[in-house]
């Protein structure tokens, strides 16, 4: 077996907490998109930031690769070990460490998963706003810089997090950040490991800003004639200033998708889902405003969800898109795809995609978090269809192409990961060579989550 | 002189933009603190991106320091050519080059500063938020990560820029981010760039996040009888989740400084001066939560500006507390120190820095963004008085200690440059190694700003 001396030697540390059963590595090597199964060759399940710094130092010895891995809801396949070696499972540090209701932030071990986190807040009357939709863990959501439904309101892991602990490619612990607000000490290394895809340093501890609950939280659907004017009814409320605490797009594709999934009844006309937060007051005038911009739109079926079980429902409705966009496919898979662009654009971007979808015989679904510009198409694929394969590739291509056209970037929440390497030298131009640079500096044995976001040497002089 | 092959061809390249009398030279190696005049060789007024680029790689090709040079408010002498070589003057790089009102962004040249780019912005209705008080320019806000009296509700520059252009340190020009509201690709180079205090890059276009200028501007002042008072007024009504725009602290002795200064005629007890920014219904909202809040805490002496010009005097005079220290004492030189603290530790931190003040004989102001935790103490000194300034820098270590016993950073937003290198190893530990690797990295020959932020190699050793 490959890596078999640093096995054994982790064998040593771990005792049983080092599996390398097959459904083990089976399991590890999943993904919820169309990338095929990739399993490590081993599974280490550390308890301690010690331990990870003791794993670490032993893979270094050996060169053996190291992919941290979370809750596996990924979906740029970040998670998979594609040049073996060790799957760094977190699980087993989940838990909640601190927290500070008068700071308005907690200390959390990176394997606690969002819903978790929330069920241990809520006693405190605080909440953790980032929400990717998939029950992701945190330190895999400050790993990719996720965000989610959210964000519009309460920005994405990168505007939440206010200090991390993290192992380096040596196996020193560091501690980056403190419990201030803010700081100007020091090179800003939170926000060089937040994103960085376990590829320059293992987080271990995420020191994270916390909200007060809402007191009031109304939330609310309503549809429109055409895509154009659901997204033209959210650039201006995003421009009128409104606190929206969600606004969420769902093209008619999407909603049909509802409908064959979750028996939903809809009208297969595109959608918008709103949530409101503030004082009684507050909402009450948020709601006021935005019903008059929509109405300048043409929305109808305006619903209202004021009750906490209605809006639950809504929500996790909102959050199987990716089951209910396979639900219109027979491939049963999902090839996820995520673009970003200024609000401006976003109309263009979203009508852009639709017709790339029709012109390449793709069933397509769009739903997103449109108040930022993001949005994501869900393609229903058959993996083992290599035509069609291709011609999804050739739309999340064409996709990509069209957001860097209008000044967005290639992802806007799901990374690079495996999946979009060769965007890389597009969006970031010279820059990549400075990322290299620093990823030499700070891990220059390669062993932290090869293969992903950077492209190999070879692949960037091929494409030069 | 020093680099007289790198200035030549300098002369060559710039003409009359590269000046090197004693005039220029004294100017730039001006400061507003204690540091005495440190000039540099010459100064360099590039006019565009490509010949910041042309002067990068001149430079490098003689090993000839460059030091970014914006309004020279900076007060850690971030601006000092410490190792001489050129001050790279960005004055002529002050245009704002687009303006989106419909993505509310912008996007701008280094050398404009916040005040001329709030009046350019004027007409949009928008604005742009990050307020540090000085004129400062929106390049060195960015390479210093500064805040100010807004950042409670708007961020700092952290969470103000979208997107950047800079010059590496061989030259070649990169671009980081988009103007997508945010992405999951890629290192963040924003964020390392945003801090750096020009070692790691010299910054030379910016792409800003704006705000829409609030329908409702309230400003308020109110006193309280003791500082323990003012912080625990301050500490309750972040808590509360009010979105205070500005909520600053001036202890008895700040008070006493405007009088001097500004002729204030204000009771000599800690005050708060205070912003809200909202619709009409929500900014009396807010009026009334405060007011309920400080009743609390026993305050008096309401008053509130809700007239333009009203406002403006207040600010104005707020904006005034480094000359308005400085009017306290007698040597008529301000040493400015600020640290950052979660704000459930402000009161205690507080105290502390009056007591120690107390304590060494010292004549210190204390003022501050205490919604964030944040605060300085302006000392009175007097840089000829040897025991004086031994004083002084025995106050700042304590009040750096402090910070950090507390869980906070010793600097919210002034930042390292020259003067507090020796507490980048007790704040960030095993991190500075990484640090430094970064700096090695990115600028191998060490000609971007050398001599800030990281403690030189030996200073480094000595202290371990």
């Amino acid at each position: 077996m490959p890596h078999d001396a640093a096995i054994a030697e982790l064998h040593s540390l771990l005792g049983d907490r080092l599996v390398t059963s097959d459904a083990e590595r089976t399991l590890h090597g999943q993904n919820e998109t169309y990338y095929p199964n990739t399993p490590p060759d081993a599974v280490a399940y550390p308890e301690t930031t010690q331990e990870v710094s003791e794993i670490v130092k032993i893979c270094a010895r050996h060169n053996c690769p190291i992919t941290p891995y979370g809750a596996a809801s990924s979906l740029e396949g970040q998670h998979l070990a594609l040049h073996g070696g060790i799957s760094l499972d977190m699980a087993r540090m989940n838990t909640v460490l601190r927290v500070s209701p008068e700071d308005l932030n907690c200390t959390v071990q990176p394997g606690i998963t969002r819903i978790r986190l929330n069920e241990e807040l809520r006693s405190t009357g605080l909440f953790f706003p980032v929400d990717p939709g998939a029950d992701a863990s945190i330190g895999g959501m400050a790993a990719t810089r996720a965000s989610g439904t959210t964000a519009v309101r309460y920005g994405t892991m990168r505007e939440n997090i206010l200090a991390l602990e993290a192992v380096m490619a040596d196996g020193t612990i560091i501690r980056t950040g403190t419990q201030a607000r803010k700081s100007s000490t020091g090179y800003d290394l939170t926000h060089l490991l937040i994103g960085s895809e376990g590829t320059l340093g293992i987080i271990t501890e995420l020191t994270l800003k916390l909200q007060g609950q809402p007191e009031t939280v109304s939330a609310a659907t309503c549809r429109f004639d055409t895509v154009e004017d659901a997204v033209n009814c959210v650039i201006l409320t995003i421009q009128s200033g409104l606190p929206m605490a969600r606004i969420e797009l769902l093209d008619h594709m999407m909603v049909r998708g509802f409908n064959a999934y979750a028996k939903a009844g809809l009208p297969e006309v595109p959608h918008l889902f709103l949530e409101f937060h503030g004082s009684p007051a507050s909402v009450a005038e948020q709601v006021e405003s935005f019903a008059a911009i929509a109405e300048e739109f043409g929305a109808t079926g305006w619903q209202t969800a004021t009750k906490a079980e209605d809006r639950t429902a809504l929500w996790k409705m909102r959050h199987s898109a990716h089951y209910a966009s396979a639900a219109l496919g027979s491939g049963g898979h999902i090839w996820p795809t995520d673009v970003c662009v200024p609000i401006s654009q976003l109309a263009e971007a979203v009508t852009q995609a639709q017709e790339d979808a029709v012109r390449l015989g793709l069933t397509s679904t769009i739903v997103g978090h449109v108040g930022d510009g993001n949005f994501h198409a869900g393609l229903s694929v058959d993996p083992e269809n290599a035509d069609e394969m291709a011609r999804a590739h050739e739309f999340t291509h064409a996709l990509g192409e069209t957001a860097l056209r209008l000044g967005g970037t290639v992802s806007g929440e799901h990374g690079i990961g495996i999946g979009k390497q060769s965007f890389m030298a597009q969006e970031h131009g010279p820059a990549v060579a400075f990322m290299r640079a620093i990823k030499q500096a700070l891990d220059p044995q390669g062993i932290l989550n090869p293969g992903k976001m950077l492209p190999s040497a070879d692949l960037a002089a091929a494409a030069e």
